[in-house]
């Protein structure tokens, strides 16, 4: 086994209200004798991630976190734009996993193409560079947006509606598996999964099970 | 959570060892209050799997398995070629993982450039055609062979020596993350990455982990 | 020339209707002086191949007979799945083809972007796999279903009106040269190239004329 | 069947010599109640095609002629620099094969990754462009020179062992099939095939047999 | 600097109107103790570039007058099917540049997904030949045609309003930036890139910028 | 013309010898007439850029410097890992190109296939993401370390050789075009293309050529 800490997962914007969110989508992950699952919010993040110019805003103090964390046993960062990734990984020896590439990677083994549903159309761009970037555009059937905000995409009661409709344009495109393209919608996967009768991939919760994977191998 | 049910791994070769070996390789994923993780032997499968016949041959016989068993929550092919990934997939609503392709996306999710080390030579062009397949061959380094037997890779003395120079061509291709590329090598994963000062990514640890994630969302 | 045997035909189903349309199909293949086209039927097979299950299910049996027949110069695998084709080519020396690959790499040989007409919609995503592992997805124009039976592919009098209106979208999508994708529809070629005006590739044909040039060559 | 008339094969230099081995190289393909083969050298072409130069030069030539031939059923171009492929498809209705794309698209059809020979160094720039341009580099294992002129690799006593010299290289790059990348050089396949034991393209008889096939489908 | 003669721009077609299109369209690349810009027409061109006939018939004329400029610093094609470009490289030491090729990697280096406005329907598969040679159809968000001639391109006064509704479709094919694919449409851009809010690209100006790179690096 | 305003060059790093040195490189693309290039030295920037941390550390202090000079009629951003590229378009109208983006696309209008000479071994895997990212790696022939720190490639007596060896063993992969992977190297330009007979691009020169090409098309 890789280390004995924690599994630290941050949330880079400030929005104590999603982290709260992370960590119940991550209770099932939580085992007796098992690792502890650190759910912390960056102070120093934004509200919300909602561009380029934030998600690279966060990197330095990603980056200073995650060094102030050796205890760590593997690192999470909790937004879908992965924001530090590769920045973070020279800042510890522990397994570091952004959850695009978590929730993308995970699809590719559930199916033979991948849907994401995006809280809004504005992130599209960034999210399909970040798939260029990873070499699995052969596999995207295609991009959907929610037209949700973060907020709503945690709290609204037409929320799911939405995500199903994303959902099934994704069907129409080809998906055989659907990522939820945020880091604040896991508490929709059961219920989206059993609407559309397609898998459905929390990139959250895929990152920590893969953290699971790699500190307890 | 999508089911409640075991983690149903099969061994598509007839080898009680092997499983044995698995079983135990996987023993870090059993928690107080997880899902319990069953290792199989499929009885009808060759002693070893060593071409795509062997790998075909063993697919009704794997079907029949996984329709047996509708109390899974989940179910992964625990031999690298992925025999009857798909025709599984028809079999039972719950989620089924090949260990190639959960080791692999694994693999995406931990480096830049992965490289593989095969048992043998002649397994390589196997392995490739199923990187083909994914999609993911941009991101592959290369992959190399150990130069042992089946057997070799579970017992022999020198296995680590030979993983280790392995791993050190790969490097040398540019490959940052490693992943034993057959289901019985679990044993030598954590002496290798240290060895190797890379991350090394056991096939089956992988599935079961993405398994978790999936059983437990 | 690689050998005097004949070009052995299998369809890996057992309807012999099937078989026999395929065997008239290749008339305008047999020369005298000529290698023979002796075409089979699979008597293991099942009725219809339309899962990724009754596709693995047939291997065996095809290598087997692959294995029994060291009399043929070449094998052609006459189902659009290719079940077997890299089993069967452990089984024997005579070049082995399938019809989905023959298929496609002739039609890339006749025009920039190719078009595939599947008999139903399900067979798309199993075709989309092999065309992935091929790695000829970039050269894809569409994947059109002309929502026929096997046995209607064959014989209904408006298969030709279905498959025509397939061709068009295929145009639409880009296509400048469409593939038949099942065994059992080369008695509408020639009427539906004319009717297109696009070159139409039959797929058994075209894996017939590869295994001509590779006998005789 | 598309036509009646013959397959016209052009050799677009003007070195007879070179039009008398393809002439005999296709000898096999010619039946007793099948199309006749008619080879043909280009007048106005140069003795070589050395140069990117040289290739475009026939163009207007090839174009011509093709034009002035509307009795062929199909036309194959004996040049594996493909000249003036798409200008010619622009000037008949008759399908027009280019011999590269013919060896090359037969070739994914006999293997998993390809190798080619070529005669020189200098060509293989022009043939990856071509390569590139068909979107099939994914599958190229890798291209060896065998280090002789057009002339030599049609006459010289140790012609044959340096295109073995070079097969084996390209096993060693993981070539399963080998294609020779120059029209001139079909006397020795059969014999490169048994001294290397992986299957070896004539790319003029791969373009001849797929004329066949749209000939007679 | 790698040269003190002029960049030569060279038209294939033989409409002077063209020609002198361009000469204006790179006022602005002229400098005071510049490079002079030296357009001219190619006397032996047709009088519009519509096939690739008419595209490859051009090239042994422009080569031979790329070979009596031995004193050009740099070389433009400016006919955005690139005619002859690979073959004028060996006529010269100086760069050529074809203004595809120029105008394509312009917008890569510009945006994040391009779009192509085509003149006609009819040029668009030769345009993506085009593009898989060079590699990039990963980046390509759509090619859509303003339905123009050559002629109406330069002078229409209706050609503004064609040109941005082409540009809109790409918009919504998710193109963020718009190359002209055409020789003779610069005299829109500045005009369509403020409609659109979209960067565009003219060819023939992003050939010259580079060729003033290469020229006074 | 897109503005009037200068072609702004930002040189992420403090040094400002590097700024002194891009400012020499740059001096042949200044004109008479033609806008304004002005080089400045990111003052909050590390002293040199040597690990993805380093990267994204500047991107706040460059958007902040990007939003604070809406003036520029262009911006380059002058260091080859193109650190807040996609940020800094966000902050403004002006283009804004990255070198690594600007030098790779022009070499892709310069030859067949690209190799790049790092300064160091540590850079190469930063480099090969961001050409994964451009979706261009089909291209790439080879990306080799010269083996310099930063301050040497501007200064060692012995530079010139090291990019000398560098490029020659990119000959050997195949490269037909070499970049200089850094942003300090442009004196040593001219100098190695005559030393290897092939086309070298400075990445920061090929910039300023396009926003210029941008600037006044």
């Amino acid at each position: 086994m890789t280390g004995r800490g924690p599994i630290l997962v941050i949330n880079p914007n400030s929005n104590a209200a999603v982290t709260a969110g992370l960590d119940a989508a991550l209770e099932g992950l939580r085992f007796e004798g098992g690792p502890a699952i650190d759910c912390e919010t960056l102070a120093e993040g934004p509200y919300g991630i909602e561009s380029q110019r934030d998600a690279d805003a966060v990197v330095p103090h990603l980056v200073r976190r995650v060094a102030e964390r050796p205890d760590a046993a593997a690192v999470v960062i909790a937004c879908y734009s992965d924001p530090g990734l590769h920045a973070c990984r020279e800042a510890t020896r522990a397994p570091v996993f952004g959850i695009q590439e978590a929730g993308v990677t995970t699809a590719l083994a559930r199916g033979d193409r991948f849907g994401v549903i995006a809280v809004a159309e504005a992130s599209i761009p960034r999210h399909l560079r970040a798939l260029q970037r990873m070499g699995v555009l052969e596999r995207l059937a295609g991009e959907r947006a929610a037209g949700l905000t973060v907020a709503e995409s945690a709290e609204s009661p037409d929320a799911l509606d939405r995500l199903r409709a994303a959902g099934e344009k994704l069907r129409g495109d080809g998906a055989d598996v659907v990522i939820l393209g945020c880091a604040g919608m896991a508490r929709w996967r059961g219920a989206l999964e059993r609407a559309l009768g397609l898998p459905v991939v929390d990139p959250t919760q895929a990152a920590v099970a893969m953290a699971l994977g790699a500190v307890r191998g």
